[in-house]
């Protein structure tokens, strides 16, 4: 976890990783979810905890829902949004991020929600930030701290008790910081097993998911699994020869309604989105009744209403 | 009309076309438009029908005016709007349009404004949405339905019975959808004769507007008529060498104030826009005492307004 | 100033350029400014003088900071806002950018705040415009008035009186709009000396900045200087040769701390941003004791809440 993550009280300060925060920590941000999820139920107007508050989305890389569901967190709780893609604009004039950080928080900006391609930019903005929080929308290959939370949320709806749980994660796991913010939370939250499967190519070094069993064989994998967590294949993971192609690695790791019959009778079936079908995954298993998927999405929402309040202290 | 147009209880559900829309529907909608720009007039706040409601804008195609339009409809009524530009981002990642509507609809999104240049885009989705309802802001040469209602709203303002008007449509009515859903909402209304004229090589095929009198000449199509709808030349017909010079064009189709000294006294003018001054109208026309294009883009606000109302049953 | 700055009355109408600006206009906005900061410290909710108001930002320009300036400035004071980036767009469909600002007044726009690299353009549309209001944002040299009100403000927190002051502008002044906005405000106000210094090839033609001192060396500018207001350097003059390189730039006329001392005793550091650390300002200047660069960026807010507030007669 970031020396920066917390204040001198021990309260949230700014979302960089899951890595080292307590599970007090991160029951409360799930109970507060739930909360907010009841309270905005049914396009319900909620409490509107951040108003006058101001939200920037200073998004380097291209994103449809991750951004669409900070920003309706934040507006639904009364904020102002402030969208930056920035692939482009503020950094071509030679401006360094620190002082575009800067003019935006003399600005009164409260909280920016950062997604970088670069590991370790929003622990650098967090360090460089006086007074707003930063909240890490996805960095590199290091961490997605409210997808595994959302995970987490979506899991625990279902499954209260986590330390029963056998888990698969399944896929380009090497690549992934979906893969490694849900190895925190579910280590946070006690579960029973985590098991990692995908091609050698894709898998971590040993040491960075310790505790967890690796299998090389899907089936094996599936057997007794409770939640199976199914990872985007990134394409360009293709282009670099890591997978020969998206037929041989459907066959061999893609779940279908068959393989599914290995795995826990009701296991869940989860996908960070967004899916490639026929690849990770077989259409009628997404839209199956075991899937949760669209259940992410929509608990995508509480989870980023409760860290921004917290975080803002609202 | 779509099958999915309707609900079990007859009542509006997606807009994707006016064709086979009954007259009551459409009156109804411009009543609504109606008392909603009362509420609105100068700059009033009116009712917040929409407040805790999320609209989303689907553009996949640039557009200034009719975004803008239903952007500001639905926020003045005090809903939360989403705006995509997607030519690029979330196709780019191989996601099906299905699932981006999918996850939106799981975010709580209520209704999706729709442009494609694509026939059937708007429809396909309407298909697909749970719970949203879908309006259609343009796809390819099918259907502008919200065009269609603000145009009639604008005659209606001053000619409450259409059995007695003349109206005329010309230019590129061959690629038209304000065309298509000026001849449905026409048609619907009961409008008394409606004329075509345009270059051969830009006229529909006969069976599409049926009832419509074609005219070769502009001159003679203008005689007598009370409402002329100029049509916006698209410069790639040009390419197409379908048109052999905008010269040309405005020589035989344009629209100048001794040409419409052919028409009705006082009949309106009117265009969709963007105009190509000195192309499909002149500029002293278009900013001419008969002009009512500026009312046209006005009445645009409410028309949305009393649809996305009516979809969303606020 | 603008024959058409002010309406038959005497009050503010548009805001072009400060340049003819009487004492007492400038001093009321900066007033109010101060009352609306006042109002929003701390992240309060100020008085909603703009709801339901719709503020229309068209950045021909790319801009982080100003357009979110302003932008922040209408939605903290209620208004709606519009976005956009008129790079490709509108007026890719062939439209004049006067019928884009007409048909966005028919939908209702109460101003336009226009960024243009091309003198003279919010003048134009401000002539054109009906109702509106336009705000120039900036437009190529000629003027970025909201900039020069911020500087201002920014000096008179510290210095009330202004005939007191020696005030050096240093940089590339012949192809600054900061600089003409920051002169005729400085003039306005009664300013004691204002001092210009920069290469030969940077500096504006003798006439256009009457009655100031200009300096060849940088450190006899900064003798008894009680405000430096450093230029950012566009890189594009450095392909155009004026300036040979950067570091024989920041040699000759860069702010560093050894050289800050000639300055009075607390001199005033600003810079309009973004800046280019180690080219016009070193490093632990910017971020040192004197700088007020962050200052500048919030008051950027109230003052432009103050100028929409204004014009918009709320």
């Amino acid at each position: 976890m970031s020396e920066h993550a917390l204040d001198s009280n021990g309260r949230l300060r700014h979302l960089i990783t899951l890595e080292g925060l307590g599970r007090q920590h991160i029951e409360d941000l799930l109970d507060r979810a739930c909360e907010l999820r009841l309270a905005f139920a049914d396009g319900a107007c909620g409490p509107q905890l951040l108003r006058g508050r101001t939200i920037v989305n200073l998004f380097f890389e291209a994103s449809t829902r991750t951004r669409s569901s900070f920003e309706l967190a934040a507006r639904r709780l009364g904020a102002t949004v402030l969208n930056f893609e920035m692939s482009s604009s503020s950094t071509s004039k030679g401006e360094t991020l620190e002082d575009t950080l800067a003019t935006l928080e003399a600005m009164q900006a409260d909280a920016f929600v950062v997604r970088h391609r670069e590991n370790g930019t929003p622990e650098r903005l967090a360090r460089h930030a006086k007074r707003a929080a930063v909240l890490n929308a996805g960095d590199g290959n290091h961490a997605h701290p409210t997808q595994g939370l959302l995970d987490a949320l979506t899991i625990r709806d279902r499954h209260p008790d986590f330390s029963r749980l056998k888990v698969t994660l399944c896929g380009d796991i090497r690549h992934s910081r979906v893969a490694r913010s849900d190895l925190h939370v579910l280590g946070a939250l006690g579960t029973g097993e985590i098991r990692l499967c995908g091609p050698a190519a894709l898998m971590p070094p040993v040491d960075e998911f310790p505790g967890c069993r690796v299998f090389e064989d899907f089936d094996d994998a599936l057997s007794g699994s409770d939640v199976l967590i199914m990872l985007r294949l990134q394409r360009e993971r293709m282009a670099e020869a890591l997978v020969s192609d998206e037929a041989e690695y459907f066959r061999r790791f893609g779940l279908t309604s068959e393989r599914l019959r290995h795995a826990a009778p009701e296991a869940l079936v989860m996908h960070p989105g967004p899916m490639n079908r026929g690849i990770e995954i077989a259409a009628d298993v997404a839209d199956g009744p075991q899937s949760v998927i669209l259940e992410q999405v929509s608990n995508g929402i509480p989870v980023r209403m409760a860290a921004l309040a917290s975080l803002l202290g609202a």
